[in-house]
């Protein structure tokens, strides 16, 4: 097989019960405990070294050795990844903490944090032989999918809430992907792919139901490390649905610690959700390593709308192991700090993404963050895509009124 | 004077009547004939060479030495530029073209093109001492001012025609500039500012009426030549509202020249506008280099509806002495092109950047464009912030509906 792109890809490991499967065919979860399949690399032989990244394209395939392609060609690419980590100094003053950042993921193709995933996923999918893909989404993930999806040439199947985002809806039908609406949730146009899969022949890529939408979303981490002279955060705060972003994360920690690019040293991982979603959150009050479902799930940060995470373990996992925590916020909350943040720093973030200096708000009011914290928050999304979120409707002024000339 | 940027900025020439002025003072327009204004630079003492360019930030400011700021304190950035150049291989194919690319700057913050130039002004005006900025704006330009001049820490206001799309609106509004709507359309907004301007202390920053935003838009030329190893396709195909973008490009390839980064072939500059408001290329077909305003302008298409542009004689000599042309596109071709771009290419354009492709189609019917042609589209903004203009409803399926079983 072609190896162009040096990838170290070696084999699928179960993160619950280790057992192992070949990475060169289409896997979806274990098949023999249902749980999350992982990718692992052979990675005393990547010969990468940071220093080499200096002059690589400034997209995610950059770290190509530890992604799971294998021949250049079937990268699937719109230039996704490498977004700005830009320093929000007026957050950092007003909340008197040492330096707080904002990954901005909506300057990702689509808009949003999913094109990575889908990215990888896409490219992975075809490189293995699928002819058409599908996914549930709350959001931006089906407008992602649909793209990707038309960049391979591979068909796209797409089911979500019919109360989602008009935008999503729209970006995914006009990207050509077969879209559809379902009243319920993320979790209930998930089952309807499955049902579907098999009459309409879809490769499912369900987040973390198959192994490759997490090595997209592990490039955060790995262009945390990078962006940051490979040092990572004190803090990393990030809004949680699927959580896939998180465990990515936590991934490439492990995986530049094993390749000797950076220390032991790990972010507190905070989880943030919504009150009115916040599965996760009370799953880690109460100890617990499961998340049940949430029922009545509502919340207009819709990404955040996602009832119960296949990735459950491994988010509490990385939370507990990092010694962060999660926190849930209010729709007032949300709303209040997009136009602080908009109007502080020149970033209009997405609903879930807001989230997370909402979150820090309060993480700096109970002590949880210190004055001397380094703290990283992510941006999902381009707020642009959820116009209705915050509205605002400037006032209509007469081109004849003699307000112009006195100023207003 | 700090000179951290190591830019060579000498002065500002009037592209009309050569008078040149002090470039470290505020100025608009040719105080003698009121005519744009260009920065000029002491070339020949830039000691950036292409080579050194590979290990620098993926943004504009990585041309700092050809841009007007001196002091890289007062950079206002939000990760602008080196936008992906695309290829389109199924475009390509299906119009028989060796190489049609496109360059996506919906991936800019804030979702269009328009980042580059307020990310220029406003570091610009910032550095010589303005308070609050102002323009009006058809669209993009709006969100995009009040962005950076959140960023900067500068007060904003934004005049837009009442019909201008709602997320422009918002975005402004959100970003924290004053905001004002009026019946009209731009030129009327932009008498409108200048009318308010004195009152409100603004600095106008309107397109080409001060020196500065068409730096920002040249490093589209830059970033083509780096792109593409520094050789120049055979025709770049450019969505004209006021131009801007195409008359920086210009500037960058006679600059490029100088530096000895190219050579002196050109690409043949495409005008494309809109059939309802197309007064550059009437006043090509005409063979004037004067573009008397189109009364009754009315597109989709929100940036094409720019009736008249102060640069006008600076774009249709571009057009002209690159051996270029000028044609317009309906409404119905720009429909169709968007779901055609999408669902080919995975890149849901704006309108404006849609224009370019159904240009294309046009030019190649015409032999304008030949097959061994390398063809450069640019897509000015991302397709998300126009969901009115193509829009799509997907099916609602009841969760218990037996198509579900039997593939919908």
């Amino acid at each position: 097989m072609v190896n162009s792109t040096g990838s170290t890809l070696s084999h699928l490991e179960c993160t619950a019960c280790r057992r192992t499967f070949d990475a060169d065919v289409l896997h979806r979860l274990c098949e023999e405990c249902g749980k999350v399949l992982y990718p692992r690399y052979d990675l005393a032989n990547v010969r990468l070294r940071p220093s080499d990244l200096l002059t690589r394209e400034p997209s995610m395939w950059r770290y190509r050795e530890v992604l799971p392609i294998r021949d250049a060609e079937h990268i699937v690419s719109l230039g996704e990844g490498f977004t700005p980590l830009l320093a929000a100094p007026r957050l950092s003053e007003r909340l008197g903490i040492a330096d707080v950042r904002i990954k901005d993921e909506g300057q990702n193709p689509t808009g949003s944090f999913k094109a990575r995933g889908m990215s990888a996923a896409v490219s992975r999918a075809r490189e293995l032989g699928a002819k058409s893909v599908a996914a549930p989404s709350a959001g931006n993930a089906g407008g992602a999918l649909a793209a990707y999806a038309a960049r391979a040439g591979l068909a796209a199947g797409v089911v979500m809430p019919e109360d989602c985002p008009r935008i999503n809806q729209v970006e995914a039908v006009v990207s050509g992907a077969d879209t559809w609406l379902v009243e319920g949730l993320i979790d209930d146009a998930g089952r309807l792919v499955r049902t579907t899969s098999e009459a309409r022949g879809w490769f499912d890529v369900s987040t973390l139901k198959e192994p490759y939408r997490v090595e997209g979303k592990k490039t955060l981490g790995y262009e945390l490390a990078e962006q940051l002279g490979w040092e990572l955060p004190d803090v990393v705060i990030y809004p949680t649905g699927g959580g896939t972003g998180l465990v990515g994360m936590w991934k490439a920690f492990a995986e530049m610690t094993e390749l000797g690019w950076i220390g032991e040293q790990r972010p507190r991982m905070v989880v943030v959700q919504a009150e009115g979603c916040a599965p996760i959150v009370r799953a880690h009050d109460q100890g617990e390593r499961h998340a049940p479902r949430w029922e009545d799930a509502t919340t207009d940060a819709s990404g955040l709308r996602v009832p119960v995470a296949v990735g459950d373990y491994l988010i509490l996992d990385a939370v507990r192991d990092s010694g962060g925590t999660a926190v849930s916020v209010s729709e007032d909350e949300m709303r209040e700090a997009t136009r602080e943040l908009a109007a502080s720093e020149g970033v209009y973030p997405a609903p879930e993404g807001v989230a997370t200096f909402a979150a820090l708000r309060r993480l700096r009011d109970t002590g949880a963050v210190t004055d001397t914290d380094r703290v990283v928050l992510f941006n999902t999304g381009a707020g642009q895509k959820y116009p209705d979120f915050v509205p605002a409707t400037p006032e209509v002024v007469p081109a004849d009124s003699p307000a112009w000339k006195t100023g207003l």
